[in-house]
């Protein structure tokens, strides 16, 4: 039988799977000989065991528990509800990942009718008891039994009329004792009994809520969100007590080893005396700095700055510490490897390989590829700052700009950054509510809470810039207005936000591309030497692949030749072809666009300077180049521009229209149908090649890539107009150039018939995005609609457009590879779709032996990263 | 090297896929001693190395093609050219699977103005050769050369009007050598050189020109009807010409050994005297039957039927055979299985088995699958029949019934037929161009021809219902009339075709279901016992139910829940519950629906007599319960019924507006968002199933299955509310039933994942339907606009949707097969895609060990005879 409750004292760091990230690390510190008030904690396996069976802790988990309570009783000497000396404990969730916030917390568990009294005495405090319990009673109702909170706030704001004040502060132990009588009745009223006084069945209860939490919305979404496996579960760890808030001799702090901002090698942190945990972290009270307490309390300092020290030599790595001083004495109550910014983690992982802490493929492990995302992402514009005011500032909580329009709520924000508008979120502060809100949001500002508070730390994990604790802002929800020293907002209008200064303006000031530091460059040079998997980007434009190539881009592994049909001047002649009735008049429209395609390639060649470019041809269906029926005013201006008739215009629409146009006359089924398009694009394609390696002498290394493939026929009929037309090009000029003919694999069917496919194909890439629609058959323009209850229901853990389903999709992908390789063993194998710059599917594609991946320019260096972390952890596997 | 020529002595029926039915047969008849005019068969492997070597025939093989026509020459004493004794040959081509009219002949080879100038001493008759050689020459111009018909038609038209005749009999052998001189200036106008005199050039153009002819549009969709594939090729039979057309004493003819219209047992043919083959399969001439021989030539009669006897026996099977008589002596030309109808089918095979020439097995094996589609199908209602005048009487020449909308051209009538519409095409008489134009005729009419005339012939082999040589009608195909004793019929008018009488009758007579004869039942008997492949329907009503059940069906393999909302009485509720906006509502709503769907079910298992029924739940997107957006009466309509207002409504629609909704919000994706459809749907099935046990003390089997699943746990969400539904129901009755709860495999992502979804599902049906379309990404929908490039191109010889794409889908449903037993290993496995009724579909379902294919009633006959086939053809492979 496993053992499903360790004491502290009986784990240690590595059993995290186990343990939870929190418990393995307090099992951790109390090996290393830290003041950590003890307790036991209750293993992720106990949770994945609650669900397995039906939501109930089995009688010998149970007995285990109590077993370890037993055990700390007896080492604290101190027991459960007693009067004399009643032991209290704290119950926290902490899982294998940190998933700060998603999940629930019970603090003072313990208390009932005769441990309060015991408190009392025992800390001379009747007031400072009965605020304990009241609170007690106030979490455990709403967090462990789902009592309706609300009911609670309304009989406190009760008792503080009676009295005639307005500040908690005001009510005295008998005004508390009235506020716990009433609370119990409503304890009672909506439970139909009694508040719980037995301790050990408010533990047990306390346990389970903490496990069903893990279950929560905001914690499934989180976990979306970071890819975090929903079967992993929580552990619970319950710890004795300790508080900061029993006088002036209390306090209680949260302090990084180093900067989480910049990653600056310095102390970084905030306390507040006589107050528990919470209060820091939720931004109530605006704490002191930690530099103030070196001053006011220079020996509990030095001994912590030697606790924070051995911490981060042991854990070789940037400590987040929770701190509490109870009566002078100072506890560790946790420590983690602290969340930071991306600039701070690279500075941080940079600084700790020249301290010797760390190898430098270690230090390439500490900077986690999605984070680079900020590193990335555009500043204001320095010259249209200077002109603007700011209307307010607040503390610059997560670095980064951005500009949008305001929303008041998470769910507004959430709804608008759906329809793809730029969104601010402004709220007073935020909750763990407002997550999804956030995540949409351009960026986050808040009138209250400091560095550590939730929105500071949520929108820094995230990446989003954000300005907290701007106390000018005044904000009313209901009318949906933002009032700063009488200028009023209203939802929708223009902001921005600089979450790297503090300062916000009004209006919607232009950003430029981020610079990137020396330290990101050292950085990326070993990861550069660590990968193996090449990073190409997706390119349509000259401006797009120089970007992408000074972001370290290998070559282009899409070109959507879309946009060089679409753009005005070509359009015309596109919607010329569409409305042709014969090869011949088709040809005539296609050779007006020739020439642009041809010149767009030409400088796409020259920005690549000899890396290679893959082109897709053609791939949208027709109908996107006409308006919509409903354009009348469009369709009788197209009309009159190619000299033809409105009606003939629609006709052709309805003709074009399609129930299905993503399984419909796309891709390659165009060339099919037109040959002539297909000849166009070869023409454009090496015609441009030819011509670029005369003029500069450059390397020109086309690839030609036929999409929507679905048979080795279908592939051999495209790819011969191909060689056809490339053989009298080159019989034309005189000179040939090398280049290759593949394909897309995004077809279901071109997967498991990959070996006849490459009998044809020089290369493959793999176009998740359209393989995931057909093999799932969800259509990615309506599937938003259903998802979100996949999500509730735990179908699915993750949008399998955002990241590969590896388990499915990713089945046909390995099958397409080992086919592939069958048909043609040096086939050379990519993958293009949106998925090439996610992480988690870049490990995959290193897994299955792909040769690149290819992203968009912003991405390169994330994908760079994620594909050296999947070599190196590789290497630490074997 | 592989041999690739054959004088016919050298080979034997067995070499059929190398030399070609006819090949094969001509060598088989030389053998056993037949009177054969001899030659010689280019392979059909020739015909593959033409194609693979660009379309040239290589040396070697132009050696072995002269050399056997010097072995030929030989034996006929004769010589190519000759200006003594020309040798004259038919060029035919000649594939595995027998083409009728497909590919291309030419006769009267090895013509030229010195032969010509031969044969004219050699048969005294000037004229006989001169008009021998003018026809040469327009059929080598426009079959090999591709020169024109149209010119020779006017040339002769013109020579004709000089001379003051339209007869060509009136041409005397000087008008004809004019018609020769011209014929051979047409020539050279359009090739640039003289009308080739070199015999051997001429057969080795011919030899091409029927290789090329393989390639034919209509070979080509001939191939796709009837899942002939595109790599066999054709052989080509060379054959020294017999004359029937050199005077009185010769003649030619087509027979049969039994009635290819109802098997009966008795020599049925047509014959012409001084014609050649052509004229009598034309139908030019009106031929006389056999009969008639018996009387006019009894010794030729009698020599003839022992041939048809000994070639009968010697095939133990039906055959078809042509004949020559060149001046008194009897030639047999040609030899092979007789197409037949299905009714002759049956017969047939019956019969033999009867005369001891077949055993059951074999005889199973005699009748095709699909011809029973005939038998099967509906014949003019007998009382609406009586009320009815026939206007025109014709030759009964392929029985059934068939009413529709006259078209004139096989274009025009493939168009409307495409468009739903009901055709009957109506022609002067068919040629091979018309075919597709046949294939989407209810029934086809023509003025002209016989009983073995093209129209008849391929009606009869298609199934299609067929009237010829209706004389009566005057057919004016550019006006587009059809005038009948002064009655003008216009294009689109109704009328009646009745194929088993001859009568035409003008508007839309009923039609009832065939009875089929105790033949067919004792087959169907015999393919049972062979078969290990269970058969189930597809039916959605009682009706259907019964049908099939009389047919033979073992159960529903697909009952679609669709219409059981879509009635008139239930629709408003589900428009209820679509405008709902909360869980309570829509339950309130679907318990509306309830008793109607559970009277449905009622019904179903009562006709089903103690067989499974598998029940799909919801599968269409919701929007189909709504009207268009542009239908603003019926919406107003319906919010009046409904109590709301047009505008929610039509929110509503814009709600549920998909951009792909056959990859949208429908399948079991509905009961993941709305879990009361499944809920009320479990009660239905299972409610109606304790009803029915109770009352009848039937056995009831109800398996439930969800559709579109794509993943384990989409299916484990929609079960546990099948099983909790099911729970409680037992739980109020008080008593249980067995069911089983399976899914629809039709997601590329479930076969990929099959290993996983069994261990939750009892049976998987294969929906080849949809995994048709999400395999090859084509919408079913649209895919029409671009399959007809594939076919020309040759990317797919058949419909996906009507064929199962074995090499691509098939693979799919392999490997959900393979993981499917490996999950869960006495797993049932069945398919209910319109693949189902498909006999190539249902031999691949054999060998990858299926248990049952599901098909619509009409054609469960047709899949237990074709589940017999695949048992008795992998017995006679072991």
């Amino acid at each position: 039988m496993p053992k499903y409750v360790y004491l502290f004292k009986e784990g240690d760091a590595s059993m995290r799977n186990l343990l939870g990230g929190k418990g393995a690390n307090l099992a951790e510190m109390t090996n290393i000989g830290m003041p950590v008030p003890q307790g036991f904690t209750v293993t992720t396996e106990a949770c994945t065991r609650y669900y397995a069976d039906g939501k109930t802790i089995a009688p010998e988990i149970e007995e285990e528990i109590y077993q370890a309570l037993a055990a700390t009783e007896k080492e604290y000497g101190k027991k459960f509800g007693d009067l004399e000396n009643p032991f209290l404990v704290s119950v926290r969730s902490g899982s294998r990942a940190s998933m700060p916030g998603m999940m629930d917390t019970i603090l003072n568990l313990g208390l009932n009718d005769v441990a309060v009294e015991g408190m009392a005495r025992l800390t001379n405090n009747e007031r400072f008891a009965y605020d304990s319990y009241r609170r007690f009673i106030q979490m455990f109702s709403d967090v462990v039994m789902e009592v309706d909170k609300g009911l609670f706030h309304n009989a406190l704001e009760d008792v503080k009329r009676e009295k005639g004040t307005t500040q908690d502060t005001d009510l005295d132990a008998q005004d508390l004792k009235e506020v716990v009588r009433r609370y119990k009745e409503i304890y009672r009223n909506a439970k139909g009994e009694e508040f719980p006084q037995d301790p050990k069945m408010q533990l047990m209860e306390a346990i389970k809520a903490v496990f069903r939490s893990w279950d929560n919305p905001r914690a499934i979404y989180y976990r979306r969100m970071n890819d975090i496996p929903g079967d992993w579960g929580t552990a619970v760890n319950v710890q004795g007590m300790v508080f900061g808030n029993m006088g002036d001799d209390c306090g209680t702090g949260v302090a990084f080893t180093r900067n989480p901002s910049t990653g600056e090698n310095k102390l970084y942190g905030e306390y507040l005396m006589n107050a528990q945990g919470e209060d820091v972290v939720a931004g109530i009270r605006t704490p002191h700095p930690m530099a103030d307490m070196e001053t006011d309390m220079p020996e509990l300092y030095k001994q912590f700055m030697e606790y924070a020290n051995t911490l981060e030599k042991h854990y070789r790595d940037m400590q987040d510490m929770e701190f509490t001083i109870e009566r002078g004495k100072l506890y560790m109550l946790q420590t983690r490897n602290g969340k930071r910014t991306a600039a701070a983690a690279v500075k941080i992982a940079v600084d700790l390989v020249g301290e010797g802490m760390l190898s430098e493929e270690e230090a390439v492990l500490k900077v986690e590829p999605k984070q680079l995302e900020t590193l990335l992402h555009p500043n204001f514009d320095t010259a249209e700052l200077k002109k603007a005011t700011s209307f307010a500032t607040g503390l610059p909580a997560s670095p980064g700009a951005g500009a949008g329009g305001l929303y008041f709520t998470a769910h507004e924000a959430a709804a608008a950054g759906k329809q793809g508008k730029d969104v601010i979120l402004v709220r007073e502060e935020t909750t763990p509510e407002d997550i999804e809100g956030m995540d949409y949001a351009k960026a986050i500002l808040t009138a209250r809470g400091g560095m550590t508070s939730h929105a500071a730390v949520v929108a820094r994990g995230m990446g989003r810039p954000a300005v907290v604790g701007c106390g000018a802002l005044h904000i009313d929800e209901v009318k949906k207005t933002l009032t700063v020293n009488g200028q009023v907002f209203h939802e929708g209008d223009p902001v921005s936000v600089d979450g790297t200064t503090g300062h916000v303006y009004s209006g919607l000031i232009p950003t430029v591309e981020a610079s990137v530091s020396g330290d990101f460059g050292r950085l990326m040079a070993w990861a550069d030497a660590a990968r193996t998997l090449k990073v190409r980007t997706n390119a349509d434009t000259p401006r797009d692949t120089a970007q992408a190539v000074e972001f370290g881009a290998e070559g282009i592994g899409l070109c959507r030749t879309e946009h060089m049909f679409f753009e005005a001047d070509r359009v015309k002649a596109m919607r010329e072809m569409i409305l042709s009735d014969s090869a011949e008049q088709r040809r005539a429209a296609l050779a007006k666009i020739l020439p642009f395609q041809q010149k767009d390639f030409e400088e796409m060649y020259k920005a690549l300077e000899g890396r290679p470019m893959t082109v897709r041809y053609l791939d949208p269906p027709l109908h996107e180049f006409l308006p919509q029926k409903s354009m009348v005013n469009e369709i009788a201006e197209i009309a009159s521009e190619l000299g033809t008739t409105s009606e003939k215009i629609v006709q052709k629409i309805d003709e074009l229209h399609e129930f299905n146009p993503m399984m419909g006359h796309r891709g390659c089924r165009l060339s099919v149908t037109y040959p002539e398009i297909a000849e166009m694009q070869t023409r454009a394609v090496l015609q441009a090649a030819l011509k670029v390696r005369k003029e500069t002498g450059m390397a020109v290394v086309p690839e030609i890539m036929i999409p929507l493939v679905g048979s080795k026929k279908e592939l051999k009929y495209v790819k011969d107009i191909v060689m056809e037309t490339a053989e009298k090009i080159f019989a034309e000029q005189g000179e040939k150039i090398d280049f290759l003919v593949g394909t897309m694999i995004e077809i279901p069917r071109a997967c498991v018939t990959a070996d006849e496919i490459a009998e044809e194909a020089e290369f493959f890439s793999f176009g998740t995005n359209d393989l995931t629609q057909m093999g799932f058959g969800f259509s990615r323009d309506d599937a938003g609609k259903f998802l979100d209850s996949y999500y509730t229901s735990k179908i699915l853990e993750s949008d399998p457009f955002a990241r590969l389903d590896v388990d499915g999709i990713g089945k046909l992908v390995e099958t397409a590879v080992t086919l592939g390789k069958k048909g043609r063993p040096n086939i050379k194998l990519g993958i293009c779709g949106e998925h090439g710059g996610d992480p988690s599917t870049i490990e995959f594609c290193h897994k299955v032996g792909l040769n690149y991946v290819s992203c968009s320019p912003y991405r390169v260096p994330i994908a760079r990263l994620a594909a050296a972390h999947a070599a190196i952890k590789e290497k630490q596997a074997k």
